[in-house]
């Protein structure tokens, strides 16, 4: 089958919340039996991202200060002044970070660094569920 | 594997400039008769960028300044010294928030979120009409 | 062959090291034989990105300066605090530009503008050889 498609569930508690979903990715490759093309990682929703790094408590609480500084929290958001959600700095950071990535994978295995993992960033001002979206095609 | 393509124009003005496309998007998948796989969406030229956003006019105001403090219009850059085109902010915002964007779509539906649209921003500083190209492959 | 993959090494010096790499996907949608399809180029390692931007040393020096102010060297990262390699920088700046990008083909050309190249971007703080992997998928 040239493509193939997988969903998981993530628990998160949102403020640029990062979770480590390699092992869902890797394990999708592997449940498909594709050998070889083109891996889509991406999260439903306007709040919430996917990026790679390092995924160590130091670089992750760097990346966490970076997003704050590109779009703190107290911003004065014209999306909070009209809805009151009180979100609006997620929105933002959401956006500039991308609903997703696209990375290779062959021989049956994704194409990143050792030291390299997949990540979903829950930008959220709250808890959420979010559902994951791993999308193959390839052969 | 069956691929599939589709080209529209946006008339745009500029200056982050941001305007929903999915229903484009939409449309390509549905008209493509494909049930899964992979969009691409993307827009030729080294000025602009898609991204996706909750659509509504105090998100799109607070992306459109959180971009401006990334890199303000007036920035002494060395692209206006050189050439003297007065865009050199629109280059570097551009290639901060990427050409293009992919995600996954299953039952000939995107899989976005309720409140997620896809769109497609200009940062140039004039008005301009934009080709957006949808690349899907899928089956 | 509905997919194709290219690898190739790419000596840079880190330090937001910017290289035009569009020649080599260029060739391997030619070497490839596909007409229509998706390329997506990235960079396995969690210091290193890639995106476009036009190539000329204006604007790519523009971009390293917006990218410096993103996350300067000097920041004092809990990365190198608990791992000594000096490179905390190295892996936000990467994290926010993402490890990679999809674009499309047709007609066996990548559909990017006159000026437009894709780069590969550097950030570790030290030289490295780098493998760039190209992976498209079509007919």
């Amino acid at each position: 089958m040239p493509t193939f498609a997988h969903s998981f569930q993530v628990e998160t508690r949102g403020f640029t919340d990062i979770h480590d979903i390699t092992g869902e990715v890797s394990g999708a490759i592997r449940q498909s039996g594709l050998g070889s093309g083109i891996a889509v990682i991406a999260v439903p929703g306007s709040t919430a991202g996917v990026t790679t790094i390092e995924y160590e408590p130091g670089a992750v609480s760097d990346l966490k200060e970076a997003i704050a500084r590109l779009a703190p929290e107290e911003g004065g958001y014209a999306h909070d002044a009209r809805w009151g959600d009180g979100n609006g700095f997620s929105h933002v950071r959401a956006a500039l970070l991308g609903p997703g990535i696209s990375l290779p994978f062959r021989g049956g295995e994704l194409l990143t660094g050792a030291w390299q993992q997949v990540v979903l960033v829950d930008f959220d001002n709250r808890p959420r569920q979010r559902r994951v979206e791993v999308q193959l095609v390839g052969e």
